[in-house]
């Protein structure tokens, strides 16, 4: 199993990447690990050379704030980009990266290239949930706007994703909805909901929103903008909430000493709803694995991505999906 | 200023909504209220009589459970339905229900009456915000699919509603959407954006769901799915992060006391976040003033929803929203 990270995209790029790559391989002996980068900063980082870590040699880097398509179409060396190209050649199974999120969809796109059947690929990260036990959402922004038959593929792929790297049986899809009623909704859910009912997944029907964190299916179907609408509203709500309690816990010395007891209950709360720990969003319907990493991810964050990585191919992710997307043909 | 009170609608009727009117009666010597309802059930409830107090007798009632369409078309002696008769009839200026809201939707539409040139009502609450000034966001579910000529006479409607009951100079008017760029988003906002951006209102460009609550607008446009999705993830996090809190707060002897501290703290955040101090959620393009109280209301919340409504009937709401209208075709 070869993962291709992209040495250089991240916030905390390539110290971190390298420090998970190196944590990842002295705990796996079956992967090998290709850090792609500008081989003149990644090798001062490497103490230690285990045998089943290579440098790629990739001049080039993308930034947070290139644009997406442009950067990903003129430079052709930069780390994500020869990661993604890897990954088409055949020279890497999987691909991870922490950099430039639209980036990393275009490189999906454009460089490692879509899957036999499916017209969108989409980006499926984990949403915390109160139980710990955490819920896929797909698609949460690669596409827009989205057709009946995209959805049928995104439960698809989500069900099979479950199943093959979080070892979930018979996972439970729903179809993120205004009601639990099989008639709700618009135009678009009306129209899935009965082609969904009929595909070879647990499908248990409409979710709403307010529900979403209590855990009620292990796959959330969605397009990508009300996906994104519902992910965003929920960070947001969240935020704002710890940001009012904050100012409310520090007011005088007495609620500041009040709210020091209750440090540990808050802090559990707050590890439910960080991101980090779930591991890296996969993009799913491509002619291969490509992991998006949280930004912000620090080593233990990358050698979670490679953990779900090494799932993934041991499970044979990929060529599952393929297999499935062809029976709904 | 005659407003019809569904006085057999929402959880608490008919008592509260007797209550609410009754306090509201006593205030405003400017309005006379019309009590629609059983007569044998409402009259032991009058312990006064005030003289702008009338009774105007409705045998039938809509339940929660009901189904809207069927209900509304059927029961037209139920007091929702005579309300909306009394509004489009012109024997009442306004109704306020905190009964079924999609009965009330559709007595709205069939009995009240779409506006001239009004192809879509919209649903208009509240969302409360952390410095306590509230966003007006429309539509939050009277129609699934919007098309952009709807969600410019929600622009429109939103901003006159904010000016003429809330007194906002110049309300900030954001469309929700994805990211903050102008191309950002589906096509629907891609589409209206430069629509809005032409309208004489104060549109302050694309919103993120994950800055409402921090008051970045006074107005808020997007279609009936993502809204409703929007602020069902909105409660639903609240909920859930409220309910976890509650746990951690009562694991132990000191965690409870620490917690009982830090009390009022918590209630100040509650009750930024009810609902029900925020008023009825207006329904927007109608014939007429309808006022959607929550199913939960109290008396305090009812007598609040005619305090909403005298203001929009002092300040000429639904002329003007007319008028506004008017202007944009």
């Amino acid at each position: 199993m070869r993962i291709a990270i992209d040495a250089m995209g991240g916030d905390h790029a390539p110290k971190c990447n390298v420090e998970g790559a190196l944590a990842a391989a002295k705990e796996w002996s079956d992967i090998e690990l290709l850090l792609v980068g500008d081989e003149g900063k990644l090798l001062p980082l490497m103490a230690a050379r285990p045998s089943n870590v290579r440098i790629v040699h990739a001049p080039d880097t993308i930034d947070a704030d290139d644009e997406p398509v442009k950067a990903v179409r003129r430079k052709k060396e930069a780390s994500m980009v020869v990661a993604g190209r890897m990954v088409r050649e055949g020279e890497a199974d999987c691909m991870i990266s922490a950099g430039n999120t639209g980036a990393l969809m275009t490189t999906g796109l454009l460089v490692v290239g879509r899957m036999n059947g499916v017209e969108r690929p989409a980006l499926a990260p984990m949403i915390p949930t109160m139980d710990g036990r955490g819920v896929l959402a797909l698609d949460l922004g690669a596409n827009m706007d989205a057709k009946p038959e995209h959805l049928v593929q995104y439960a698809l792929m989500g069900s099979i994703y479950r199943e093959k790297v979080h070892g979930i049986a018979k996972p439970r899809v729903g179809l993120l909805n205004v009601g639990t009623e099989a008639m709700k909704g618009n135009e678009l859910t009306k129209l899935v909901y009965p082609q969904l009912a009929e595909l070879p997944i647990h499908f248990v029907g409409n979710v709403e929103a307010r529900d979403v964190l209590e855990s009620n299916c292990d796959v959330l179907v969605c397009d990508g903008f009300v996906g994104n609408v519902m992910l965003k509203s929920l960070e947001g709500t969240a935020g704002s909430l710890f940001g009012v309690l904050k100012k409310e816990f520090t007011r005088s010395w007495y609620t500041k000493l009040a709210a020091a007891i209750l440090m540990p209950g808050l802090k559990r709360l707050r590890k439910i709803m960080d991101y980090k720990e779930h591991g890296g969003a996969p993009l799913l319907g491509l002619n291969g694995l490509v992991i998006k990493a949280h930004g912000s991810s620090d080593s233990r964050a990358i050698e979670n991505a490679i953990r779900q990585a090494r799932m993934a191919l041991q499970n044979e992710l990929i060529h599952t999906i393929s297999m499935g997307v062809r029976g709904t043909k």
